[in-house]
């Protein structure tokens, strides 16, 4: 978040302030926007039954699992919930209850217990299975120094490397002590959380023995071959389709030109303040651009079939609600304000916007900030041409002075794909699903790799829609790939439970 | 190495001097013992070709991995032979010349290349392959620190974990640079260097598309099922078979119990000094005990049909040879003599024996002692009951404090099977080989794992017997296994280079 302001600050100061010349780049976007996550307790749709309760526990982990020199450990917390659970009994050589695991992801881990309720509710049930959600390190309540947790010298241990030999240090521990070692583990996530499930299988098939990770956009990196403007084309592609014509997407376009041309006039930043009911007055247009930008992309990953508050509360298909709206008027700039009114003010009772509810520091965010700088480099870029926003390449350069000047690290470009592999990958009984509607699809794996790595496109799908309560307004696809998911996971667990069976 | 010495310090400070009481603990081996290579450039075996000539490289290496925080690159060392190359011409989209590359082990990366010359002039030449060995961090000339490597504050960065990062990374470069990125990559190693070819492909499938782990003991841990006394049961053995009667082994072991019955009576000691030729009296028995057992667990490691120098210059079959020599005597002391004399003074050049020879502090030994101490936690121990060995239980306790005292690492017990799997691992493509002579064995992988986890047992043979040049002695079971690993490997490279075809 912090990101972009610099890099406007930069480019102004470079360009002596010639406005005119002024560049849009990508903003560094978090998967979530972090504020979301403090609705703690707070239903996403009103007539979802709640999770099954849980408790809450907290491991002593290893602050530096690949430096033996580094000393020191942290609380890392977890959550279990044996309400369903088909619990062993010793004298058991096969387990027949599993063990499903949430690889936790950039954020509090209660969040994610209460927004994953197909497998809290449903799947668990299905499967007999033990629920065990684990909090990632520098997330929620599991810092590793505590509010010092994010000065620049303490980052050095937030990786997805750490995060994951977290995980398979903490489940032989968990089980040992449940006496379920022989239990099948079910590794589950989404979005990043699902990057962490795809790579857990990946890296730790001794301690996981199957996966769903669902909306993973692990091939969004260099060298992958997915496109870099993948992401900014379907969210577009979101706002066309809601017309034959595509008059959606074109009219935001022609309002992202009008408000580029308003910048760049006398008092034109003023006019924009004062249009867009903005609360402070505008400095540069890009915060505007980027609070936009969050807008129509966050109402395209939660563009869900029902009405919904999982990043702020929206009617059912918010996209749809948001294009109908702006077909009430002729003018351009103001049919934009009228689809933002869906994500930003749907309840109505907002009196004035605030760009920078993005770049307001946070430790979630701050958190994502490090992990955005040092190897989740996503190089999201939009073109102005397949795309219905200002063209924005991404510029290396740009982020890494940012990165080396925030957070004192040089962005790892290549690393991931070092180390997890791109779409060369190697693994087996693995699950990758993904949203037709969700812009992180264009990082998603698309295809069948072998007999057991299994992908689903879920039509008419956001982020993760098939995490989420089945709810009477899902489409077909979504109910497809439920059954599927249940049906392979099963497989693999009872495969898995043999296997593991007690001499 | 150290780690004896202060083991038996401790005990014996700890019982008050009560040399009575005083117990043995198995002390920590290291698979080869360093002062051996430093024979750079004489050949093992007097009529072996030599290998194909080698051009030397050095590579800008990332110090750290696994932290973004830690700044700091080192120069890695690595060896290139395109002899044998079938180089890809620019225009072919299939690369039929693949890629060997030998993970480097605890050592100057030359002594392996000299060392391994079935890889380097035999299977080489047949598959049309290039040669690349690279330098393992902290050994050899590859110093991340130069000489101050091993001041416990650098040694943080000596990792496997580390080391098999460095290969992922510097392979993709170094094909970059010679136009081979779509050849496929064979990863070979013995030893330890077979134990990372093995995490190798399990770990990095996106970089390595087969291995031939030689003599790769990934058993030999906490928790995998091996056991801890196989290593001294096959050094037993191979004693024991040298007669019908097994009388070698049993003299040997009542050898051991005069030795320790002389070594409590008053000027034992120094008896012990003047009957083995010692150059220095004897402080402890156990500096003499482990000795003895470093010259007949080497011996049995390097137990070859033919006479070579891998480790010290012995006859072929040199346990045959020493039990011969003790039967021309009945007093077990002086027959145990005769079977050293074979592994320390077969030239007949020594004058006095110097027992200090394994625990004198050197760049390469101490950096496998960091190894040792961290993550490579080999719990072995003998019994003396199915084994020839005074009897040594091993003692985590004993090797924690150590480690803390010398390096300021406690132990990672668990971490190597946690990381890597123990005998539950997955993976595809790769060969263990192991010889039935070689005391290392009893940490191998002896079954298959599906189709492609193949596993070879090599009849009469030591350590990684089949990697080194073929040779009229050789028994039909190595002839046999190199047949098989050419097979395999020429099958595995063919179809990685028809899934690598350029576009």
């Amino acid at each position: 978040m912090k990101l972009f302001v610099l890099l406007i600050f930069l480019i102004i100061s470079i360009l002596n302030k010639n406005v005119n010349s002024e560049q849009l780049y990508t903003r560094y976007r978090s998967p979530y926007p972090y504020y979301s996550q403090k609705n703690l307790g707070k239903k996403s749709v009103k007539d979802d039954p709640s999770p099954p309760p849980y408790k809450e526990y907290w491991y002593m982990q290893t602050l530096d699992h690949f430096n033996f020199q580094t000393k020191g450990q942290f609380a890392q917390r977890y959550l279990i919930s044996d309400t369903y659970w088909n619990k062993p009994s010793p004298s058991s050589k096969v387990c027949s209850g599993p063990i499903i695991f949430y690889t936790g992801n950039e954020g509090d881990i209660v969040w994610f217990y209460e927004n994953s309720q197909f497998i809290t509710n449903v799947l668990a049930k299905e499967m007999g299975a033990l629920l065990f959600f684990a909090e990632h390190r520098y997330y929620g309540e599991t810092l590793p120094f505590g509010n010092e947790s994010l000065t620049p010298e303490n980052t050095g241990y937030l990786t997805s490397e750490q995060a994951l030999a977290d995980y398979a240090e903490l489940i032989p521990s968990v089980l040992a002590d449940l006496g379920a070692e022989h239990c099948p583990v079910i590794s589950v996530g989404g979005s990043y959380g699902g990057m962490l499930t795809a790579w857990f299988r990946m890296k730790y098939p001794n301690i996981v023995d199957a996966g769903l990770a669902a909306s993973a956009p692990i091939l969004m990196f260099y060298k992958t071959g997915a496109s870099q403007e993948g992401f900014n084309q379907i969210a577009t592609d979101d706002f066309k389709q809601t017309s034959e014509e595509g008059t959606c997407a074109s009219r935001i376009r022609n309002a992202f030109n009008s408000i580029m041309e308003i910048s760049q006039q006398t008092g034109g930043l003023q006019q924009l303040t004062n249009t867009f009911s903005l609360c402070d007055s505008l400095n540069q247009v890009g915060d505007l651009v980027n609070w936009i930008e969050s807008g129509l992309t966050y109402m395209a990953m939660a563009d869900y079939p029902y009405p919904a508050g999982f990043l702020e509360p929206m009617p059912g298909y918010p996209i749809n609600v948001s294009c109908e709206a702006m077909a009430t008027t002729t003018d351009d700039i103001q049919g934009l304000l009228k689809v933002l009114n869906v994500y930003y003010n749907y309840t109505g009772t907002t009196q004035c916007y605030n760009t920078s509810v993005f770049t307001t520091s946070a430790l979630g965010s701050d958190a994502w900030d490090v992990q955005a700088c040092n190897e989740m480099i996503m190089p999201i870029s939009s073109n102005g041409v397949q795309d219905m926003f200002p063209a924005a390449p991404f510029n290396l350069q740009q982020l890494t002075s940012y990165c080396q000047q925030t957070w004192g690290i040089t962005p790892g470009v290549n690393w991931i794909t070092t180390y997890y592999g791109g779409s060369n990958f190697t693994t087996s009984n693995l699950i990758f699903s993904n949203g037709v509607l969700d812009p992180w699809r264009a990082g998603g794996v698309l295809k069948d790799y072998g007999d057991s790595v299994i992908h689903i496109i879920i039509d008419g799908g956001a982020h993760h829609l098939d995490l989420r309560m089945p709810n009477e307004a899902d489409p077909d696809s979504v109910i497809q790939a439920r059954i599927t998911e249940t049906k392979l996971l099963q497989m693999w667990a009872n495969e898995a439970s043999l296997k593991k069976q007690r001499k």
